[in-house]
């Protein structure tokens, strides 16, 4: 389309590896396309097309339509042709999904545009993935969460000219925060406490496993997206419009590294991609 | 661009189904590329991008290099940028490419414009691959052609607006051929003994094993196309232009099926993708 460019992704999902043996075809489809939709949703683009590529161990129908029912349901959903793709025999099953977007030219959201001021937001809410994968029977919209992530299309298309930078949360807070922070070549601020927190978590007694779940965890295939602080009533009145939690959780800042803050306002720890704390 | 739509094509290559274990890496790179290229091709398109997904069992580094090697040095060649992907740790080797290219609204060769009347063409010479798959050291040109095929890019774009009709030789002409006179509603006549066939088959004295490699042996990444018998001239100037044969092996007819005669005018039949001989 004239004044438009595009955005694409692709991601592929080996079984044993990104899923188990066995995973719910339905919901495995679904995944498997929401996972790319996610990434388009970052740079605001409007998804158009897909490719699936496909290597199954043997030509098992009921696989099939289970896995193709969930994919074309996401894809219908959102307007979604596939135009090309092939299927194999492989010993291992595999799926490979390049999903295109488009966004119109010079308004596509990037990991680069964060600046110092700016507020940083998350949607929705954050360590449901994380939890349903510790506990799988405790929680089901939790465990829906995981195996079905709902792909946050409508906000990425409302964030253009909103934003200055954006990204999904598929490897956890402080992970993906961290690219952003790389590619912005700035720092951050975040009070854990304003964190919205998934509802399977309200009961949590272990403040470690909450923290690991919240701030690492992945999978939640929320937004992450940084705005001017004047942009924040703006921000306010699409939460209500799109009937979606977004939560201001701290602060861009000149310099490097990520800085997360406890209730008293103390540095806080934790696991797995917040190690790069220690040269925040 | 404006003005122009984009053509897609995605391919995922197996170890143990689409390659050999221990393959030489470098001419896998190129030979990943190559077949996706070879599709843009068939569609007259201009290679434009490339994704590339791989699982690998152990991060490699010198097999990752030749890979590399091989793949740029195939994508520099035509101007192709990588745009994404990603690469995760899996048993099997997979490697799996998604290639974009553009192509003049409404210029886009497809399977579907052959017409009663129309000459069929086809570059290069055929056979070659399958040759070197059953005899690997007999040949090398033969070796190069199965391992590092060179799409016919250029032949493919400079066929816009002359053939009616385009694919690439993939699986074997025969079956190739039938996908266009299929999505064309056409039949066809070929001459057995016009079709240009690989200098390596030319000592071959066993005239079945020489007919399967020619009719249905694939890998040969060459173009059949189909053209108005008014464009013949011009499609043997395009030939002297690119340095490349450009051969008539028969006529798109009326009707339905494929017809494969010898040099005494009889039906000729083949293996494989050449069964379906029995409804022309």
């Amino acid at each position: 389309m004239p004044g438009m460019e595009l955005s694409l992704t692709t991601d592929m999902l080996i079984e044993g590896r990104h899923f188990l043996p066995g995973a719910e075809p339905r919901a495995l489809g679904h995944k498997s396309l929401a996972v790319n939709l996610s990434d388009l949703a970052a740079s605001g683009a409007k998804p158009r097309w897909m490719m699936l590529s496909l290597s199954l161990p043997a030509a098992d129908e009921s696989w099939l339509k289970g896995f193709s029912n969930g994919l074309f349901a996401l894809a219908e959903q959102h307007g979604i042709d596939l135009v090309g793709g092939d299927t194999t025999r492989g010993a291992i099953l595999t799926i490979s999904i390049t999903a295109l977007g488009e966004v119109p030219c010079g308004t596509a959201l990037t990991r680069a545009g964060a600046a110092a001021g700016d507020d940083i937001w998350v949607s929705g809410a954050l360590g449901g993935a994380a939890f349903a994968l510790e506990y799988p029977m405790r929680s089901a919209p939790a465990a829906k969460r995981l195996h079905e992530p709902e792909p946050r299309i409508a906000l990425g298309e409302r964030l253009r000219g909103l934003a200055t930078s954006a990204i999904d949360l598929s490897d956890g807070l402080a992970g993906d925060l961290r690219h952003v922070l790389d590619r912005s070549r700035v720092g951050a601020v975040v009070h854990y406490d304003r964190l919205p927190t998934d509802a399977a978590l309200a009961g949590e007694r272990n403040p470690e496993f909450e923290k690991r779940c919240v701030l690492s965890g992945g999978e939640d295939y929320e937004l992450l997206f940084t705005a001017p602080r004047e942009a924040s009533a703006a921000v306010d009145t699409l939460s209500r419009e799109l009937g979606l939690p977004l939560t201001r959780i701290g602060c861009i800042e000149e310099g490097a590294g990520l800085l997360i803050l406890d209730s008293e306002g103390r540095p806080i720890r934790a696991s797995g991609a917040f190690d790069h704390f220690a040269d925040g």
